[in-house]
């Protein structure tokens, strides 16, 4: 596509391109944007070094007028997007970039595949942490997912309000903040429960986490209060009828004097089942699977189209798919959150052209990111954490309903293009 | 954990971990394992560098002699795992690894990591393959997934049988054979359709395979034909009602005497799309995001498990949670496949202690992997390949149907020990 573009002269023309979610998963109510960070660090090194340009050489995958093209290859162009965080909807133009077809659509991969598993990893994280409220929830998926999505998953799931993760990785890549548990295997491993449990103490102190279901959690939580004493930091859940056992086990620590011992749960959570057990005496959720693989909508279905483009003589034309199925709103957009006089998002303003008279509610929703090729919109994540609460917030309460339902804004397209 | 097994001298007691699945995915027959050859690149890679060192002394995660024993870190033991390709079953021990505790533990992540990505996507790829019979299958999801998680998928989609993929990387680095594909912006881009195709057509030649359904499907397949003539490659359908436009378009192109022009068709195609469209007249799919995301099954759900470990006198005790829902079987395993007089598999016969007398018709499912820490198990990706035909084809054909139900084979499990 790329050699065909640079071969006809198309290739150069200025070109817009838009990354949007045609529609939210099934029944969600509001996504959560991810991946902005990820995406710019990504175009900061992308480049096409010898090892490819070589081996697109050898397989004979594209010309050397094209191979040349690769090699000098720097986004020159401009790019805004959703500040990361951010709650979107469906149309919401999470990305906008405008440069040379090339230089765009050679981005398209990389765009989508980083906003499309960091979304998708972050909307669910989003209703698990609106659920759990005060109580914290601990990113502990690494194992269920690719190693390196692991990763970007504990980064995404802190933006949307996760606590911690067990992947020291991204404590280390990206300053997420690291906790850790102990296994079954480290109970089997040693003669009986006493033994290992007084060997974690020791090393760890009686702060530490112990884990109480590999035999018989009422014995095992005796043996965990006679061992750390009252001053145990928590026990661990990891099996069974968790509602129950919490309210046993938090009755038993209460009557063994460990009154402050945190009970933690875990074992295939979602947010549902953190709705049902906020009913219990749990004080922190380690959630795995279901965040890594977001709850049921483990990509969040983006997809990146070019939406204006030059003609001849340089004038910019709106350009979109006539397919009914897979309709695409051509022209480059501007993006809104119109707010009502409670501070309520009552709609995601989606335009072509002038913008409306801001009436004082609205929020502008895109950010420069990149001007010319360079990068001015780095974030951190702690702001971008604190854009995912400030926006949650904004939402009305349905937003976080978790029975399926539509989209809590509705999204409204204007155009006063002639 | 590893600390504190470190210092309780537990962490060198010999221990042998399984990797397994407790269950296939919801109403799947069988899984395919994938993941092998990434995990044994993974092991020989397998150290911590000065960053990693670094960064846990300064967050405090570890103590000296801990960081100590990461440092000096080698996997100095032997592994044990199902040929990549291969079927499995509930509990078929997919990799068994013998080490001391801290060796092993240690693997657990990247190990599951690996095998729970790749394995997703080569158990769902496998269905796909098998319904599509003859017509080949295209790997397209990378933007539907994590960037690196799209290498590794596409590698896992070869093994089970797909026979290309847009990714470049994966051909690249694995030798995955790629073939590309135009998008909607490259006809958008252009003037009209007519001057789109001249283009591609201009530069590929006219067995490059063009996309018919920007505007009107009707009119770009005569625009098509006139412009590469009779020896049109290929057509892309990727909307619509795809099995009704594949009859018209091939009736079209027929028509045109363009009788060998293939039809290609993508559009969020699964196991159960493909297997409907085996009705109609087309030539290739195109697969993306239901690949990448296992087809509602984006991980396998594989645990590793301490299953035996010596005690003090350095006798080997199998271990096992006690829990009723998470079920482990303690004791290191030997897997056979059972075969009977026709060839058709009838059972995963999975035992602990001596192997019963080989009938003849009991397949041998563990392979050497590791010895001593040297890898001794690497095997192509066309070896994997061939696995998973010949692994496929001895399963009953009830495998293979896209309905729901129990696994195709029961798994068995023996125990001749006192």
């Amino acid at each position: 596509m790329l050699q065909a573009a640079l071969r006809s002269g198309a290739a150069h023309r200025t070109s817009v391109f838009e990354l949007f979610a045609r529609r939210l998963p099934d029944g969600r109510r509001y996504g959560i944007v991810a991946g902005t960070g990820r995406f710019l660090e990504a175009l900061r090194e992308f480049r096409f070094g010898t090892a490819e340009l070589d081996d697109l050489r050898k397989r004979k995958v594209v010309d050397d007028a094209t191979l040349e093209w690769l090699g000098s290859y720097r986004f020159s162009g401009d790019i805004w997007g959703y500040a990361e965080g951010e709650a979107y909807f469906p149309g919401s133009p999470i990305l906008v970039v405008e440069s040379t077809f090339a230089e765009g659509v050679i981005l398209e991969t990389v765009a989508l595949s980083i906003f499309n598993h960091d979304s998708a990893i972050a909307s669910a994280a989003s209703r698990m942490t609106a659920v759990a409220g005060d109580r914290p929830c601990i990113e502990m998926g690494s194992r269920r997912t690719h190693e390196l999505s692991a990763v970007a998953a504990a980064r995404a799931a802190y933006i949307a309000g996760f606590a911690t993760t067990s992947n020291l990785e991204a404590g280390r890549r990206y300053g997420v903040p690291t906790s850790g548990t102990a296994a079954h295997s480290f109970t089997l491993l040693h003669d009986d429960e006493r033994e290992a449990f007084q060997a974690q103490v020791d090393c760890l102190g009686a702060g530490t986490t112990l884990l109480v279901d590999t035999y018989d959690v009422t014995n095992a939580v005796q043996i965990a209060v006679e061992v750390a004493g009252p001053e145990l930091g928590g026990v661990r859940l990891d099996s069974g009828d968790l509602l129950g056992q919490a309210r046993d086990v938090r009755e038993q620590l209460d009557g063994l004097g460990a009154t402050k011992t945190r009970i933690v749960v875990t074992s295939d959570l979602d947010e549902y089942a953190i709705a049902a057990l906020q009913a219990g005496p749990v004080d922190a959720y380690g959630v795995g699977t279901q965040l890594v693989t977001g709850s049921g909508a483990p990509t969040a279905g983006m997809v990146y189209k070019l939406v204006a483009r030059a003609d001849d003589a340089g004038t910019m034309v709106g350009v979109a798919k006539a397919s009914k199925d897979k309709k695409s709103v051509g022209g480059r957009k501007y993006a809104l959150r119109r707010i009502d006089s409670r501070g309520v998002a009552e709609a995601e303003i989606i335009g072509i052209g002038e913008r409306p008279e801001n009436d004082g509610n609205d929020r502008e929703l895109l950010v420069p990111l990149v001007k010319g090729g360079e990068i001015v919109g780095d974030a951190t994540l702690e702001q971008a954490r604190e854009r995912h609460l400030a926006s949650r917030k904004e939402l009305s309460r349905k937003a976080i309903q978790l029975s399926r339902g539509e989209p809590v804004i509705p999204t409204t397209y204007l155009d006063d293009q002639p």
